[in-house]
C-alpha cells in the first residue's frame, strides 16, 4: 500500500499529559508506548533443544529459542505456543516458568518457559532459515543470537545439573545465580 | 496545538505481517499494540497482610494488593517497589515471584511478588483512600477490587499453610490449583 503523508512524530508532552510522548505533527495522534513482552521457550525432545536460525533483523542468521512478542488477548502460555509453530512448526507442551527476564533499554519483559516437542514433527517456519535438534555441546554456542538465550540455556542447565528452582530473573548485577532472593 | 489533519485508522494487515493492525490511511503509519504488565505485591509484616483501599477507578473504593503497570525501561521488580511506594509510601523488600496471572481480555500480564515491608512505615498515596495492615481473618473479603487480587491471596495461603510452590497462574478452568503443569 502507498500512503499520502509519512509518519512524522515529535517528542512534546500531550495536552493534560503529565510525560513526554511520540505525536504526530500531521494529525496529533498520541503513541502512547508501553513496555513488551516477549514469550518463549526451551524446548528438549529426548534431551535435546530446539534451535532456530534466524531468518530476519536483528540478528538475522543467528541462533535462538522459539520466542516471540505477546499478542493482544493472549495469555503468555498460548502465546510462547504459537512462536514456537510460527518458528518451528513444533507443537509444544509447557511445563513450567523457567524464568522472567527483563532488557530495560528495549523496556522488554521475557516470560521464558521448559516446554517438550508434543511430537517429533518440525520445520523451519517462514522467521527461521533452519531449524534443528541439537545436543547441549552441538549448540551453535558462538552464534547465539541474544543473550537471554545464554541465559535461559544456562539456567536450564542449572535445574537439571545443580538442582536449582525456576524461575529465574536476569543473571548478574548483584543476581549471581539469577534468583530474585538469594 | 492544533494539526493538519486527523487520525485515521482502518484495520489491515501490513505487509509481511500476520495479524490486523491499526494503519493511518494518512501515512501508513502501524499502531502496535502491546499486551499490558502489572506489577505487584503480597506484602507481609509480622503475618499481616498490607491492604489498599482505591482512590481512584475502576473499582473505587475496594481493596487490593499494592500494584500498577509496570512503566517503559522499568525492570518487573523496580515497578513492584514504585507502586507500593506510590500507592502506600512502602519500600519493600521483595523475595520471589508469586504468580503470573494472565486478563486476556483486557490484555494484561500481572507479575505478583512475595514482600515484606522494609521497615514499618506506610501512609496512603495519592492513589489510595486508606491502607492497613490485616490478618488474613480481618481482610476485607468481600469488598475486594479485582479476582486476581483474592486468587494472590489465595496462592499466598497455599504457600503458607500447604507448602504448595511458587510461582502460580491463573486458578480455574483446567488448571484448578493454579499450576501451570499439574
Amino acid at each position: 500500500m502507498t500512503y499520502p503523508l509519512q509518519p512524522s512524530f515529535i517528542k512534546t508532552v500531550p495536552d493534560g499529559d503529565t510525560h513526554e510522548r511520540a505525536v504526530c505533527e500531521n494529525c496529533g495522534f498520541v503513541n502512547y508506548q508501553n513496555p513488551k513482552i516477549v514469550v518463549g521457550s526451551v524446548v528438549r525432545h529426548e534431551g535435546r533443544f530446539l534451535m532456530c536460525r534466524r531468518a530476519i533483523e536483528p540478528r538475522r542468521g543467528f541462533w535462538t529459542i522459539p520466542a516471540g512478542y505477546l499478542e493482544l488477548h493472549e495469555t503468555p502460555e498460548d502465546g510462547a505456543r504459537r512462536e514456537a509453530f510460527e518458528e518451528a512448526n513444533a507443537e509444544l507442551t509447557l511445563k513450567s516458568l523457567l524464568a522472567v527476564y527483563t532488557v530495560p533499554r528495549l523496556s522488554q519483559v521475557q516470560l521464558i518457559y521448559r516446554a517438550t516437542l508434543a511430537s517429533e514433527t518440525f520445520a523451519a517456519g517462514e522467521e527461521s532459515l533452519e531449524v534443528g535438534l541439537y545436543e547441549r555441546k552441538d549448540i551453535p554456542w558462538d552464534d547465539i543470537a541474544f543473550p537471554t538465550v545464554l541465559w535461559a540455556l544456562e539456567h536450564e542447565r542449572m535445574i537439571e545439573e545443580e538442582g536449582a528452582e525456576a524461575p529465574f530473573v536476569n543473571p548478574p548485577s548483584g543476581n549471581p545465580d539469577g534468583h530474585l532472593m538469594r
